[in-house]
């Protein structure tokens, strides 16, 4: 009998303890699956030696219950970035002789694009050196930009949260009877899937947002002002939603002259400021009332609002890692198969690995209007299933209750 | 029988309308009230002659209760401030007039401090010319700075979403095994009732915000640095809540450098961007990871998480303001009296409007802790009660669904 670790890592999210509850939860149940370790920041808990066994805290479902509803990483995340084997063959050695040591056969890591880059190359460590660990990657990112999958658990949440408060600020801007801009600062560097979502604010009745700018398409200032002028013509208040990484024609981050030109372990440059740039800009060049609204972390980790079905599909999908590793399955990432929008349905499958690694998945060029101002039907089609149910959750004084690690 | 008009005026919050609802059930439920206007814009509506009728709007029970969970000013709002009228009697005669053309015998205006200066200075204008309309004023604002009411409606639900959001961006804060400082700005001029709230996110478990302050005390960098030090030290991921009103022991903003320099029709600063300032230098000063995040209009229009106890109240005390109008009270504004904590108990009284116009309550000293970094159990016990319970709401494609006034 084999005993597996499981890692968390990358940005937090709503539903990535919904995919190790699931996990967790299948882990428990196997009986060729011994003890159930977490690995303290990711891989890093790996390399450091920091790992904690599972079994006892989720003895009861009540925990399992309370993983669910709490967001961001439950054993914690790194950025760290596994090198190269040919580079540092030393750090392979190291991770594998502690899987031995600790009689690991099962390795699931729950994470972004990074931490499928991990996957994969650990993966192909083990093929190559015959090392009996079965890998798997269980998906996470509110991004929603990897391949090989319908959509990815955490996208959903944050769809949620992002169209509901959308719709508020919607309400929040519109009382005062003069022309007004309120800009809309949402994540996404290059896929502008969380900030299509805030479509789904839109009403009959209410159709802010306005104008929807995502980084597939390049930014063009005049045509962002002369598009913003003919909305308010129409609508005197006029709300516009737009990706932190939007770029010019040539390429150069719109916000740029207000960024702080750091970046992380990744190379990703750290991107704000996008919403504050455009309200200086119809400040100046229009001249009515503006307001950049930055959404910021709460996109990722605001649980209080999260889609029921992200986090059931979340536990699901860690379910499912589970019972493929047990089958055979190694150097997979868990993937949605959309079977049919409506009624909606899904399957989970594994794929392979290297097609998921270090690929990013942005929105289809024929889902954005041409004008580049707006998402087409498809897109609505594509979401609406993605948001839908709220959870009953357990509450403490007032406010959704978390689990959190002991101290050691 | 005589008709009422009712505004609502000032920023937005997440049951302003609750209480818009409570004074429309009872309005249309009485047989000495007929008409049941809405002024549009608050003031501005009877200035301008925009007033609509509510009474074929609210036939059925159903639309009060989406009108209850629908944020912001149903009716719209002004930032209208009634000049004295002394400087100018043509304002109040065109008022009254129209108060006189439409049969006006009750009118009710839902608002914050500036709103309730509206109601003072219409119904001293009532008395001394002895016209027959009867004026209440209904409190309203998140920052709860409203005097002779224990709090004020909107509170309650501001300070859950506050708490929740905090308590979440401390799981988010936490994740990565390094030293951290996250700076999460909140809304408060002068009193920092709604910083206080974040205090709520705290468990057994998890301390997060660590440090707390509000504008009642003046800001010391130094003491600060020296604070964030000592809890780096303890804690390694710190969380700091911040009003965004802070200023230092010479009354100096400390977010003035990053602010617009921008102020409303009351004279009121912009104020934003402390989080910014403080996250600089906490990264130049500590050197250790820093984080601003400013919460912004959320706090006020985030209704997908209100507090069910604050809309519940919001309604009562809209209710409880037409009772009292057709007892024959005027110049008043109803207030909360809590007659107990635990169990929870409170009344609803009108008040003189003199006391409660042009007036900030802010916290009380002795529920500051004595190094000014934190707020003492009696906020607790005070905070506790107002942020219990949560709405079912009537939901539409996955999201909470919003009465928006239909266009003329």
């Amino acid at each position: 009998m084999k005993n597996c670790i499981i890692g968390q890592s990358g940005g937090p999210t709503a539903a990535i303890n919904a995919s190790l509850a699931g996990v967790i939860e299948a882990a428990l149940q196997r009986e060729d699956i011994g003890l159930v370790y977490g690995s303290l920041n990711g891989i890093e808990g790996v390399l450091k030696g920091r790992i904690t066994p599972l079994n006892g805290l989720f003895e009861h479902q009540s925990q399992l219950d309370l993983l669910v509803q709490t967001p961001s990483s439950f054993l914690g995340a790194c950025r760290y970035k596994l090198p190269e084997y040919q580079d540092d063959p030393a750090v392979y050695q190291q991770i594998f002789d502690f899987f031995n040591a600790h009689q690991i056969g099962f390795f699931f890591y729950i994470g972004g694009n990074d931490s499928m880059d991990t996957v994969d190359k650990l993966s192909r460590f083990a093929g190559q050196f015959h090392q009996e660990v079965r890998i798997i990657g269980v998906p996470k990112t509110i991004d929603n930009d990897l391949p090989c999958t319908d959509h990815t658990p955490g996208f959903g949440s944050a769809a949620k949260y992002i169209a509901s408060t959308v719709k508020e600020i919607g309400r929040d801007s519109a009382v005062y009877d003069l022309d007004s801009v309120t800009i809309v600062e949402i994540m996404g560097r290059n896929a502008g899937w969380l900030t299509a979502a805030s479509c789904l604010a839109r009403t009959p009745q209410s159709p802010a947002p306005h104008l929807i700018y995502l980084p597939e398409v390049p930014f063009q200032t005049d045509l962002f002002l002369r598009q913003v002028k003919e909305k308010i013509a129409q609508f005197h208040n006029v709300m516009v939603c737009v990706s932190e990484g939007i770029r010019d024609s040539a390429g150069n981050y719109i916000c740029e002259g207000a960024s702080s030109g750091l970046s992380d372990i990744f190379g990703h440059k750290y991107l704000s400021g996008t919403a504050k740039v455009l309200e200086n800009l119809v400040r100046d060049q229009i001249g009515c009332k503006a307001r950049g609204v930055e959404l910021n972390v709460s996109q990722r980790c605001a649980s209080h609002f999260a889609s029921l079905t992200d986090l059931q599909e979340a536990k699901s999908i860690g379910k499912e890692a589970v019972r493929c590793a047990a089958k055979g399955e190694t150097g997979k990432m868990m993937a949605f198969c959309r079977q049919n929008d409506t009624p909606y349905r899904l399957t989970i499958e594994p794929a392979a690995i290297s097609l998921a690694a270090n690929q990013e998945k942005t929105v289809p060029p024929s889902w954005i209007c041409c004008d580049g101002s707006d998402v087409t039907q498809e897109m609505y089609t594509y979401l609406l299933p993605l948001i839908q149910g709220e959870l009953s959750f357990v509450m403490e004084n007032g406010l959704p209750k978390h689990l959190v690690l002991p101290q050691a």
